[in-house]
């Protein structure tokens, strides 16, 4: 008697993980580890980007850098903007694709054009870097996938070693771009004599000890698990920070988005005033980012503000944070480190909680209605 | 017999208006006039700003203009800063003052800053000009209020001829803050040799139409009101726009947040497909901004996306367009106008559409609930 196997073949692929995106926000742990290999020393303070076709002379003489991306990739990019100016010392714009390529850009001399984008495809990311081309930039990709479009286009290209990412939402491919925006910032500082090598050595320290602390935001994910069931029905949410944790907070609105269908929005916590905290009604979700930093305490003020609006205050902050329980509602905890770093472990926290959401709403999580992977339209 | 005579003071300087806020939306037609008064020569092709402390040289040598905005004067800023980059050539960036202060910006010389506030109060507004002021920046104010403190600060000051604006929701301030963004970039791309006298002869032509065109978007506010009415019920909006209509997307959807209570968002219509676009279901409002311009055949291509969601479009187009009604289910008309221009005629049928809203929803319109005129606390 032949017996017939059922064997299903995603399945095996999602390694025992109910969905691509819960596998693929475990893998971070080890795509950030395969993005550094190779790249840092921690002995010597160095950081290597071979792949960079750009001289330390040419390092030093830059005079902007000009990042291109969309989506989620465009959020990575923000970040890698408050990261070049505050330690290279470059000034950095950074543009959403569709709109550079209608705007009629001022280019300048000595600017670098960084384009970031997952699938090296994004046809919008495509075009803004032919039109950056023709005022004799030069370009660095950041892409995960090898071979890819913009590969063959950009003068350099880092690869993102994420592995393939089959989830619609970017999970592991957005940590891994942050990681190589962050070897490249302080890769250009040291070239530029911002920072010293000592500085670096600790950076890559710090840096290498991600993925652990990664981990450790991961086993405790039964407790964001609970947090996103009780919040489940809930028709807005808002996410806010600042600084570093600005884009972060805009990345969490937008998975949240993808795979729940949630009204989410994020913003600069300084904003809030202006306008969107005439929404805030009792017992609406506002997920404020307020790990320990030099804007912390601005971000207690707006937690302060938040909640005598009666909204719920779901607060991520730093393991050893004693102060924040008092303000807000919820806290979920990501290990201390250091302030630069963090937001590669809150953004962990929220893409748990839209994963959650998901769920708890049973949606499609992996192949949202209404979204492609990759964007090759325009 | 002694007659005691009821007079509400309030209801006088409404002047038969339900609202100061859609007095203020009326008084645009008016406002804008002002602002431009003494300011133009349609006969010379000249613009006179002469509150303006900067030389033709110094004009000439400008390198970057930066803008510092919250809320609303922030979206005039990001119009702004298209404006400055198209016409003047002039490399332009724009920040939210409660992020400036903290992200370590990268100055060089030659920078002019503006700083854009109705009350010339906004505390996080005069914080990021102190700190762009000890970069030796010259600094530029547009406000409402004379005498304010931002007046006292910076270098030059210019004013919006907007007359007191009572309603929260800013309406007349934002098209006049506009109108001297307009008045700037054309002055400056005349210095700077980028536009001819004969070219600001043809834009001061049709400047000088604009409030002979918002006066007729008024007549039609019926039509609005109606529109507004129908999806009063409506969980979320959707506001897109490219280009310069980007800007007046944001816009809109603020003016429905502040009064309205509905989460409406605004996005780069080009941003849509990477992730927002789940969100959207049978029914959803999606106000398209699509008059006529460089960016008109991508807008419809975003219509097209969002109709097969099965969304409902209502698109604000020209009076002329007679391809839009084909792809949109309901069409707002703004006059036929030069497409530099027309931001300031889309941005009224927004205004209407969030004030008739409001007032189908019974809310508060003038003194929306946790909201302040003038944000004077970080």
């Amino acid at each position: 008697k032949i017996e017939k196997i059922e064997w299903d073949f995603e399945a095996a692929e999602k390694a025992g993980y109910e969905h691509f995106m819960l596998k693929e926000i475990h893998e971070q742990v080890t795509a950030i580890h395969d993005t550094l290999a190779g790249k840092i020393s921690e002995l010597e303070g160095a950081i290597y980007l071979k792949e960079l076709n750009l001289s330390e002379e040419e390092i030093k003489k830059l005079s902007r850098v000009q990042i291109l991306a969309c989506g989620t990739s465009w959020h990575a990019g923000l970040l890698g903007k408050y990261l070049f100016e505050q330690l290279a010392g470059i000034h950095c714009d950074i543009d959403i694709c569709s709109e550079y390529r209608y705007r009629n850009p001022v280019m300048n001399e000595g600017t670098l054009a960084i384009a970031i984008t997952q699938s090296g495809e994004t046809a919008d990311t495509l075009a803004a870097v032919r039109e950056i081309m023709s005022y004799n930039c030069p370009t660095l990709a950041i892409t995960n996938v090898v071979g890819s479009t913009i590969t063959r286009e950009a003068n350099s290209v880092l690869y993102t070693r994420a592995g393939p990412e089959i989830g619609v939402a970017a999970t592991k491919t957005f940590s891994t771009q942050l990681t190589l925006l962050y070897l490249l910032a302080v890769k250009f500082a040291l070239v530029r004599g911002k920072v010293s090598p000592d500085y670096v050595k600790s950076f890559i320290t710090e840096l290498r000890k991600v993925p652990g602390k990664i981990q450790q935001v991961l086993n405790q994910k039964e407790s964001i698990k609970e947090c996103a069931e009780s919040f489940a029905r809930s028709k807005s949410y808002f996410f806010l920070g600042r600084h570093l944790n600005y884009p972060i907070a805009l990345e969490g609105a937008l998975k949240l988005k993808e795979i729940s269908y949630v009204h989410a929005e994020g913003f600069a916590a300084g904003e809030l005033k202006h306008g969107p905290i005439a929404l805030l009604d009792e017992g609406t979700p506002v997920v404020a980012i307020a790990t320990r930093g030099q804007t912390y305490d601005k971000m207690l003020s707006n937690i302060k503000e938040v909640k005598a609006r009666d909204a719920f205050v779901i607060a991520v902050a730093d393991s050893k944070d004693t102060e924040i329980a008092k303000y807000a509602d919820t806290v979920l905890r990501v290990p201390q480190s250091d302030e630069l770093l963090a937001p590669l472990l809150s953004v962990v926290v929220l893409q748990l909680l839209a994963y959650y959401t998901a769920l708890a709403r049973d949606c499609s999580i992996d192949k949202p209605r209404n979204l492609a992977k990759s964007v090759t339209v325009e």
